[in-house]
C-alpha cells in the first residue's frame, strides 16, 4: 500500500454508498435492512447517529419532530409561499427560501439552546448533574454571564405564547413516560428558574427549547439539533406549498401590500 | 357581515394555527392530538393530506421516504458540504443549497413520473385502468408521443444501477403486500414495458420513478410528490453536514480542484 | 505528455485563476489591469463574453441592468425581507431567498423572451432578418404555435404596467442611440405585432421582455440573460435589506398576516 | 386624517415604487432620470444609500466590487456548478446557492471587517482619528481583546495570497488617488501592525478585508458591505454558470468523487 493509494482518504463518508446493484446507508442494505423495517424518523436518526433508535428513544424524537413541523403562516412560510408566487417550477427553490428564515430568531433557537445547556452542563462535574443545587449555581451563573454580555437566555419566552408554550409540558411529560427526562431537560428547568429569579420575569421554555433540550439528551450535537428542526419545518412547507397551488395567497398578499404602501406614501407626500 | 369583514378570507389556510396557548394543525390540536400520538412520517401525511394515512398507507409512506432519503456523496450532497465550508454558522443555507440541486435531473423525477403517469391514465378510462392491454396502448401512445417531442420518458434508467435500481422491487414489493398496488405503479411497469418495445432498449424502473408512482397511488399530486422528496432528502443532508462538521471534504476537495485546475491549465499553455 | 498528466483537462475554467501572487480574471490580470480600469458592469460583461464591451455596448448593458434593479415591494423583496426577519445574521440568506423567487413568473420572462425570438429568428434566413415581412411571418407562425399549444407569448403584458411598460421604450431609445437596435430588439416589435392580430389584444412589451432582447442583440446566451437580470435584481434586495435592518417590515407583516388570518377563520367557523 | 388612516404607515418603502405608468428609485423616475444617465454601481450606489457617488467615489465602488467579483474555482463556484448539474432549469437556483456559502469564511470577512473597525474608531474620539498614535492603541486593545476571546482578527491572512493578496495594495492606491483613503482604511493598516506585533506573525491585509475597509469609507453599514461583496459575486457566478452550460464540470466531479470515495473505503475495508 502506497501513500498514494491512501490518499483519497478524506473522501470517505460514512453516511452512503452506492454501487451498481446497492445502496448502503451506514453500512446497512437500504433496500434488504431498511426499507419497510424502520420508520422513516428512525431512519434519519440512524443517519445522523449512526444507530438505529430504542421504541422509547424513536417515540421521544417523533414527538420532538411533530412538535416543530408546523405553526401556522409564519414568516417562513409566508417567504416560501411568496418564492412559490415567481417560480411555481421550482418546488426546492420554494422550500429552500423557506429554510432559509430559519436562522436567529425563528428555529435557530433549538440549536442555541442545546448549546448554552452543554454549557452549563459542563460547569458541573457529570457525577453531580442530577443535583438541582449544583446545577442551579451552574445555571444561575450562566445566566448571570449571558446578562452582562447582553445576551438572551436561547430557549426562554415566545412571542405568541406569552404564558405558556402548549409544546413544552406535552413534551416534558412524553420524555418523563419514555424514562428519557435527561441532564439537558433537566438543566433547561433550571436554567428557566434561574432566569426568573435573576432577571425578575417568568419566561415559559418554548417549544424550541425544550426540542433543543430533548434532542440533546437523544445523544445530538447541537448543529445537529438545528438541522432536525429543519427536517420537521420542511414537512410543514410542503403542506403550505400544495395549499399555496390550489388557493395562492402569494400574488394578493403582493397586491395588498403595494396598495397599502403607495396610498401611506401619498398620504405622508400629500397633506389634507 | 359586511363585504369588508370578509375581505381577508384570501388569507385563510387550512394547515396550521397558533393562538396564545394552542397550536392546531389541519384542526387538530399539536399537543394534545398528536404529539406522541402520530409519528412524524403520518403527521408530514396528515400535513399534506388532510387525513392520517391508514397503518398499511403508512407503511409504505414511510418505505418510501426511506427509499429517498440517501444516496451517498451526490452532486447536492457535495453541494451542500461545500456550502458548509464557506458559512459554517448557517446550517439553514447549506441544507437549502443541498435542496437547490433537486431539480430536473436528480429528484425531479419523482414528480416528473407522477405527472407523466396521470396523463397515461387519463388517456384511458377509469373503469378499464386495471386492464393491461388498455393500459398498454396508452402508455404506448404517451412513450410514441415522448419520442416525437424528444422527451425522455420519465422514472425509467439510471446513471449507476444500470441492470436494476435495488430500491425498485423492493418498493413493489412493499407495495403489494399492503394491498397498495395501485394504477400508478401499475402503469410504471407498462410504460417501462412499451419503452423497451418501442425504443429497443431495457431501462429499469429507478427508485425516484417507483418512488413517485407510489406516492402518486397514496392519492398525492405531483408536486407534493415532489416535495417528500425533497422532505426525505433533508434526513440525508442533515447526517453529511453532521459529518462534514466533524471530518470535513470541502476544504480539501477546492484545494483539489484548484491545483489540478491549475495543472491542467499549464500543461495546455506550456508545451513541453 | 501521458494520458494521466492530461486527465484532468475537464477540469480547466476560462473564467478565473489564483495563485499566490495573482488573480487572473478572463486571462487578464485583475489587481493591474481590471481593478480601476474597467466598470464594474464592464467587469461582468467581460466574465460572462470575454471581452470588453465597446462604449456603445457598455451604455447599453448599463441601461438593461438598471432597468431591471428594482421594482418595489414585489414578491420577492418580500421574500427576502420576511427571510432576514428570521436569520439577520445571515445577509447571504436573505438575498439567496429573494433571487430563488426570479422563475417563471417574474424575472424569468428575461430568458424566456430571449429563447423565444431566438426561435422566431431561427425561421427565417440570416440574409433576410431585417425584413419586415419574413420577419413577421415567421413571428405570426411562432405567435400561433404558442397559442395551438396554450403558452404564452414571453415577453408581452405586464400586471401594473397594463398600457405602456415606461422601461420599454426608454430601452429601444438607448439602443438605436448606441447604433445597437439589433435583430432580437427588433423581433420582439414584430412578435408583439404578430400577437395583436391574432390575439385581438394589445399587449405592451414589457420591461423584461425589452431586456432579454437587448441582451441577446448583445450578444448574449438566454441563460445568461437571465443570470444577468440576477444580477441587476440583487442589487435592489440589498437595499431593501439594508432598509429592512433599520425600519422593519417583515415582523409586522407576519403579525398582520396572523391577526387577519385567524379573524377570517374565526368569522366563517362562527357564524354571527 | 384618522389612527387607521396612518396605520399601514409601516409599510412604506423609500427604495422604489410602482404605478401604472411609472417605476421610482430612490425618489427619481427610473426611465426618465436613471436609465442610460447612470452605471448599474452607481445605480447600486444610490439604491443602497439614497444618493449617486461623485466620480471619485464612483470609482472606487467599481475597483471594489471589481475586486470581490471573482476568484476561480472558489467552494462557492463548485457549489453553484453542482446545484446547476441536478437543476439546470432554475439558473436562479444556481446562483442562490452559490451565494449560501458566502459566510463567515469566504466574503463574511468583509462584513466583519468593516464592523471590527468601527468598534476601533469607536475607541478613538472623531477628531483624533488620523492619529496615528492614539489609534494604534485603540487597535492593539481591540486585538488583545480578540485575542483574549479566542477570535480572529478579521481582514488579515489568506490561505492562498500568504505573502501579499494583490487586490489590497492596488484598492490602498486607487483610494489614495481618489482621496478616499479615510479612517477605515488607516485603521485597517494599523489593525495589521498591531496584530503583527501581538500576535508575532505579519499576515497581509486580505482583499476582502481592504474592500470592506474602503466601503466603509464610502459610508456603507457592514451589512451593505457584505450585500455588496454578494453583487459582486454573483457577476463571477454567471460566468462560471454560463461556462457550466457548454463544458461541464459537476457530473464529472461527481463521478471522480465517488469513484475515489469508493475505492478509498474498499482499501481500508479490505486489507491487501
Amino acid at each position: 500500500v502506497t501513500a498514494d493509494r491512501w490518499s483519497d482518504e478524506w473522501l470517505r463518508t460514512g453516511i452512503g454508498h452506492v454501487s451498481t446493484d446497492s445502496i448502503s446507508v451506514r453500512g446497512r442494505d437500504l433496500a434488504g435492512e431498511l426499507m419497510g423495517e424502520v420508520s422513516f424518523a428512525d431512519l434519519a436518526f440512524l443517519l445522523a447517529s449512526g444507530r438505529i433508535p430504542t421504541p422509547q428513544e424513536s417515540s421521544l424524537f417523533n414527538a420532538v419532530l411533530a412538535s416543530l413541523a408546523e405553526h401556522g403562516l409564519t414568516p417562513t412560510v409566508l417567504a416560501a409561499r411568496l418564492t412559490y408566487t415567481g417560480a411555481p417550477e421550482s418546488m426546492q427553490g420554494a422550500i429552500a427560501a423557506g429554510l432559509l428564515g430559519a436562522g436567529r430568531v425563528f428555529l435557530g433557537p433549538v440549536e442555541d439552546t442545546a448549546r448554552f445547556l452543554e454549557e452549563v452542563l459542563a460547569r458541573v462535574p457529570p457525577e453531580r448533574r442530577s443535583d438541582d443545587a449544583a446545577l442551579g449555581r451552574a445555571a444561575e451563573d450562566a445566566v448571570a454571564e449571558a446578562a452582562a454580555n447582553g445576551l438572551r437566555v436561547p430557549g426562554l419566552g415566545h412571542p405568541v405564547h406569552k404564558e405558556v408554550d402548549p409544546r413544552t409540558p406535552r413534551l416534558y411529560a412524553l420524555a418523563r413516560a419514555a424514562g428519557l427526562y435527561g441532564p439537558h431537560l433537566r438543566a433547561l428547568e433550571v436554567v428557566a428558574r434561574a432566569q426568573r429569579e435573576l432577571g425578575g420575569r417568568a419566561l415559559p421554555i418554548n417549544g424550541a427549547g425544550a426540542a433543543g433540550a430533548a434532542l440533546a439528551d437523544l445523544g445530538f450535537s447541537p448543529l445537529v439539533c438545528r438541522g432536525f428542526a429543519l427536517l420537521a419545518r420542511t414537512a410543514g412547507l410542503v403542506a403550505h406549498l400544495a395549499e399555496e397551488s390550489e388557493r395562492p395567497i402569494g400574488m394578493r398578499l403582493w397586491e395588498d401590500v403595494e396598495r397599502r404602501s403607495g396610498r401611506a406614501r401619498r398620504e405622508q407626500d400629500e397633506p389634507d
